[in-house]
């Protein structure tokens, strides 16, 4: 092993959560991941150690100027018990491309690789066993120097926590309702709307709690510039099927290029099914829908998967898509991911990582 | 008194610095205010307690989703030994106005300014005696619940430290250059750059470090929508006097609305001087000072309150402003707005209060 990780065991286990109430992100494994950074020697001490509180200066700058960044990725358990990764090495070049527009050190994707394989290993009975159950895996760098001028830190830490989710979708999947945001922005060019940056989630909430009052599951966002085009569906990617074409955003700076996003581009190509990554206006989404031509929308991300949009709410109109069902493509898109992520089907694309 | 603020003091107090050598935020004081808010009860003990770590969990919603906010406030000692805080009402104000942009709990004024004064009251012996020197108030508010869901926190800690400054023109006050950024922005509108929101500060560090490394101090922000518009200088607000009319950008969603601005337009108008808080894009700017009508250019906050522009390079231009100098205005307004702050002259306003 190239990088020596430490490994310091808990003396005494949390009891496991029944996987029939887990939610998303309540419960947390007995071990975590934590990495040292400062200006003067890197990276140093990656160490395993016991699930506990950070002692964090109240000075540390993440507290004030936000310098944080995460990743989102989940292990799955087959059911001839072997745990596999979706696509790590996207999250780990990720991890550095945000690190890179925060002014924040990069990571040696390999060690990063070896830290969550030695990490989900040791934490493996917490992989919980029914299909659509999963360990969500957070990785997130944050700035930890005691220090209140505004530059970036000259320390950080990296840490790794585990939690084992519940099925995204334990009531069956259902498409949900979205309310078209056209006062709030979530991101725009020469911004950080392309990174994994914890200030872009921050900037969404009050958009998100509105919306719930409204009665909508989540927002639309529209770009920031002409507050006309299409970007992101609360923190998903969004595709629309319009006419046999599949059209999704491209990825022109506050957009973040999800790793779903890019596998349902990948898979759709290779079903032959034109993907036009492209700028698309809610008018013309507005016309397609009244030509009947808007056949499916859908979100796309490591929680959901694919998420079925049926209602989207903007301004005056109330847009019902595909009958508030679950279109053909969608499904197929959904049963496709989360066959190859669960092993049942062939994993042509190399997407798989078994953890051993 | 209202709130019962409880008081836990330290057995071992810290050496204070020696200050000729305090430098920003570097050093802080022996005690800090703690609160805590959780949705059930609302904000419940409020107390000073010993300055130390904070223990969050790995899984705290700020380390994820940037749910944070700070104000930046001073305290200033008179040579006759009394201590003044200048308009802490407004910090006040604008932290619950940043508080409701983020989705998080107000907090009740009078509470907050109590605290102040406790607090400062206790640490009196830490407000530095030289001209130039103040005690800097860093009053910050976080998101505490330990969940990975993407929503508002359920808990938050407000949490008000404090940190002994030097003079920030230790060396005497000296024009700076700042370099005009034309490909990162700092905020849109309908995003959060009006409130103070640590996400924002994160954004500009990237910026920075590169205007740093083509030698310049500092970034001129223009606006996101059509990098066009003057928007803010670093982390300051920006004014130029342009043939005997002083020009600032409006309030309109993506310019924070700094207490130090606020004081100076006050101050101008008072003086007689025309206010214009109109857009002003680079591209009129340059025009001014190309025809010799652009007179001085400053930029204001808290930390500096007044910091002179001697050069701005856009693009291929580099603009000397005032020869370098510090202009006749720029000079005014700082002397008027320290000598009110340190008890000098004269505080028409009702800005100073004195903390007993």
């Amino acid at each position: 092993m190239p990088y020596p990780i430490t490994i310091t065991q808990t003396d005494r286990k949390k009891e496991k959560p029944d996987s029939s109430c887990l939610g998303f992100g309540r419960y947390f494994t007995d071990h975590m991941f934590v990495m040292d950074y400062s200006a003067e020697i890197g990276w140093h001490d990656p160490r395993i150690v016991p699930y506990a509180p950070l002692a964090l200066d109240p000075a540390a700058l993440v507290l004030h100027y936000g310098q944080a960044i995460f990743e989102g990725m989940k292990a799955y358990r087959t059911s001839d018990d072997r745990i596999l990764l979706f696509r790590p090495e996207k999250n780990a070049q990720r991890l550095n491309l945000s690190a890179a527009r925060l002014s924040m050190p990069s990571i040696d994707e390999e060690l990063f690789l070896e830290a969550l394989r030695t990490l989900i290993s040791l934490e493996k009975d917490w992989v919980p066993r029914e299909r659509g159950t999963s360990l969500y895996i957070r990785p997130f760098m944050f700035a930890t120097e005691p220090y209140l001028g505004v530059r970036a830190s000259e320390s950080y830490k990296l840490v790794i926590v585990l939690s084992p989710v519940g099925a995204y979708y334990a009531g069956g999947m259902k498409p949900v309702k979205i309310h078209v945001e056209s006062r709030y922005v979530r991101a725009v060019r020469g911004g950080t709307g392309f990174a994994k940056v914890s200030g872009n989630y921050a900037a969404s909430l009050k958009a998100q709690e509105d919306a719930h009052a409204k009665g909508y599951e989540q927002v639309l966002w529209l770009d920031a510039i002409e507050n006309k085009y299409i970007e992101e569906v609360g923190s998903m990617n969004v595709f629309f099927k319009i006419n046999g074409e599949v059209w999704t955003p491209p990825l022109h700076g506050s957009i973040l290029g999800g790793i779903t996003r890019d596998s349902v581009i990948h898979l759709l190509r290779d079903w032959g099914i034109p993907v036009r990554e492209e700028k698309l206006s809610m008018e013309d989404l507005y016309v397609a829908y009244t030509r009947g031509e808007l056949e499916e929308a859908f979100g796309t991300g490591t929680a959901a998967v694919v998420s079925p949009i049926g209602v989207l709410g903007w301004n005056d109109h109330h847009m019902v898509i595909n009958h508030e069902q679950i279109g053909e493509l969608t499904a197929k898109l959904y049963g496709t991911l989360t066959g190859i992520q669960y092993g049942e089907i062939a994993d042509p694309y190399g997407w798989i990582v078994e953890v051993e």
